[in-house]
């Protein structure tokens, strides 16, 4: 059986929404991110980044949402998280969840995580300051170009979608005003409507 | 027929390797990204992101390199660029190049790009300081935990080498010692005498 390893108010959530909507038998291990259980040996031996999401399966692990939300689509292919007959459609959803990865994600962890790339608590400070800027610049681009509505990638619910809730339920704390992204809003409460997010979303807190 | 857009020296190398050894009929279009082409309205039409790379299919336009590599092994099947019915061997490819885009290639960026993440020129000062010492970390664990050999999968070369290549051409400009990571360094050189990379690369400079 699979076993998922996350944190709360982690990027976890991403992973964690796709497998309870994709009917997959699994066990989900939260890990106290706070007190450090990412970085025990017996954590480091599954994934030697300490960081999460981790999903361990009977062949190995894979960490990094992305690839997991795709391994998870492909794995229950009758539960059509993803359009996997489709090179181009499917390409799309790698796109904007390569995007959240990489440039989303990176820039809300400057507001708490600087000491990833700067050594000064000027920098850490600065980076800080900047977050509310960069995160409403993220959230215009989707809002206006990426998002296709009334899900990610259109008609169909994907594996976009749990990944894009989480970066949106970061909003408050990294002081963006949702109501200048009506469409984005609109979508994380069509998210928490749903059964899997609802069973989900309790354990993050 | 594809048209593929790339800068120098910029990440969309690993793209345009895959798309040279994939078989596939492209046209490539260089932008100067000196020059702000990336930024001129034509091209924002492309690519709101003004950034690079981004692949036009007769379909739609693919951005950012994990979605654009799984693209193109998916299209060029025969070229056998990545385990395609294979989940969790394609899931840890995923998991390689999403750690290249959102971990390695950010750490990089932050040696020349920090107006992305702060404002102060103190700030870009202690980033730079610090790119030598994140991209070590990086190719640290790459080296010891997460390149199987001789390829980044095992036996078969994949969608993952010409971006794990892209990296470690940054290694001179980032103040790595190369010969710190005596597989990688190996890796690099076995790329540079595949007939693919050597048309490209020259392209690049």
């Amino acid at each position: 059986m699979l076993k998922f390893f996350f944190g709360p108010h982690s990027c976890a959530l991403a992973s964690h929404i796709a497998l309870e909507e994709s009917g997959l038998e699994y066990e989900a291990v939260k890990l106290d991110l706070v007190a450090g259980d990412q970085k025990k040996p017996e954590y480091l031996k599954i994934n030697p980044k300490a960081r999460v999401p981790a999903l361990v399966t009977d062949r190995g692990v894979l960490t990094e949402n992305p690839a997991i939300l795709a391994y998870i689509a492909q794995t229950a292919a009758k539960a059509k998280l993803a359009p996997l007959d489709d090179a181009y459609a499917f390409g799309k959803i790698q796109s904007f969840n390569s995007y959240l990865c990489a440039t989303v994600h990176v820039a809300h962890a400057h507001g708490r995580r600087g000491y990833r790339w700067a050594d000064e608590q000027s920098s850490y400070d600065d980076m800080k300051r900047k977050v509310p800027e960069t995160m409403a610049a993220c959230f215009e681009l989707i809002e206006t170009e990426m998002f296709e509505g009334p899900w990610v990638a259109g008609a169909d619910f994907s594996i976009a979608d749990p990944y894009l809730f989480t970066m949106e339920s970061w909003m408050g704390s990294d002081k963006v005003d949702p109501k200048r992204f009506p469409r984005l809003l609109d979508h994380r409460q069509r998210m928490e409507q749903r059964p899997a997010v609802q069973r989900v979303l309790p354990l993050h807190a």
